[in-house]
This record gives structure tokens, C-alpha cells and sequence, in this order.
């Protein structure tokens, strides 16, 4: 079993390439795709695709299935889940400077109004 | 200018690293420190936390400033903003599972309740 950081470097490390990103973004507007179809858009050819879709499975990102000669490949967004969850944090942090940066403009103003010139 | 795409690569290779991911949530946590205090916590030299700091200054996700002889680290969140939006269409995609899940529930629940044996 796979611990906690661990799981976040591989996601954010398969989330590093381009192409990888436009492999999920493709996913997630599509569901499901075959790999020579996931392929096509790209300039690459179909064994280094196949690479970034390891790289993709090894992360938890992608699930893929055999039917016949053909893969289909799905999206699988427990992990970005995960991601989400830990950049959370950061939410709290940007809206708190705006929160400040609101009180500090309040403050201004309210301060302007006791001494109106 | 470096690019969008460009900017999220640099982002999410800055958050590859368990170092880096615990510098930033320490920044998070401090809103400010200093290099020697960030580097304190680590079983590692401090070159090697400057390293970091690099790649992390690179992504845009800290700024550094120095005041005599003592650099002072803040975290800057808006490269995590960014990634975080492109993270959020797959939420879409998650909470969308699970409303297509509660659809499936009640359809079943409302045919069990048509034909009662």
C-alpha cells in the first residue's frame, strides 16, 4: 500500500506533462476513449502515449480495460480528489488576504468618515 | 512571459517534492521565515533547502527578501490558485459520479416502490 505523500508525488509528478493533462482533460469530457483514439490528436507516436498512460495507471489517475484487441481508457479522479484536497489549504490562505486587504480598505474608510476634512 | 501551460508544469513540479509540499504548508501555516528557520525541521543541508527554494521561487510559489543578512520567505499562492482551477473541472466530473449514483438509487427505490411483491 501506497502512503499519503507518496501517493501526492506520483499525482503531481503525473500531472507535470502537458500531454498528460490533455489526456485527463480529454477524459473527463469524454468518459471513456480507446488508446489509438486517445492518441491520434497528439505528434507523438502510439509507445511514448503508452508511456504517459503508465504513468497516468501507476498514479491512480486512469483505469484501463481489455476488450478483444482493444483498451479503453477511463478516468479515475480519486487521486486528483486527493490533490484537491491538500492544495485546499492554500484557499483559505489567498481568501484571507483578501479578507484582509477588505478590513484594511474598510478600516480606511471608516476612518475617512470620523474625519471628514 | 512564461505560458499557462508552462506555469502549471513548473507548479506541479514544484509540488512533486515531500520538502517542498512541507515548506509550503509551513509558510501557510507562519505566513513568513527565514531560510535558516524553513531548513531547521529537515534532515537535510542547507544548500539543499536553498535548492528547493529555488525551484519553488521559480514557480512563483514563494517570494524571498532579504534584510541584512537574514532572507525572508512568504508564500505566494497564486500559482496553487491556478492549478486548483484546473483541478476543479474533474470535481465536476467526481460529484458528477456521484449524482449519477443517487439517480441510479432512486430510480430503483421508485420501481421497488410500483411493484411491491
Amino acid at each position: 500500500m501506497v502512503n499519503y505523500q507518496e501517493r501526492l508525488n506520483r499525482t503531481f509528478a503525473a500531472l507535470v506533462d502537458p500531454t498528460r493533462r490533455a489526456i485527463l482533460a480529454r477524459l473527463e469530457r469524454e468518459h471513456a476513449a480507446s488508446v489509438s483514439e486517445l492518441a491520434r490528436p497528439f505528434a507523438i507516436k502510439l509507445p511514448a502515449v503508452m508511456k504517459h498512460l503508465d504513468v497516468l495507471d501507476d498514479a491512480g489517475l486512469i483505469t484501463r480495460s481489455k476488450v478483444g484487441r482493444t483498451v479503453t481508457v477511463r478516468l479515475s479522479s480519486r487521486p486528483i480528489e486527493e490533490a484537491m484536497n491538500w492544495l485546499r489549504r492554500y484557499e483559505r490562505f489567498w481568501s484571507g488576504s483578501l479578507d484582509r486587504l477588505a478590513a484594511y480598505a474598510e478600516s480606511k474608510e471608516a476612518k475617512a468618515r470620523k474625519s471628514p476634512r
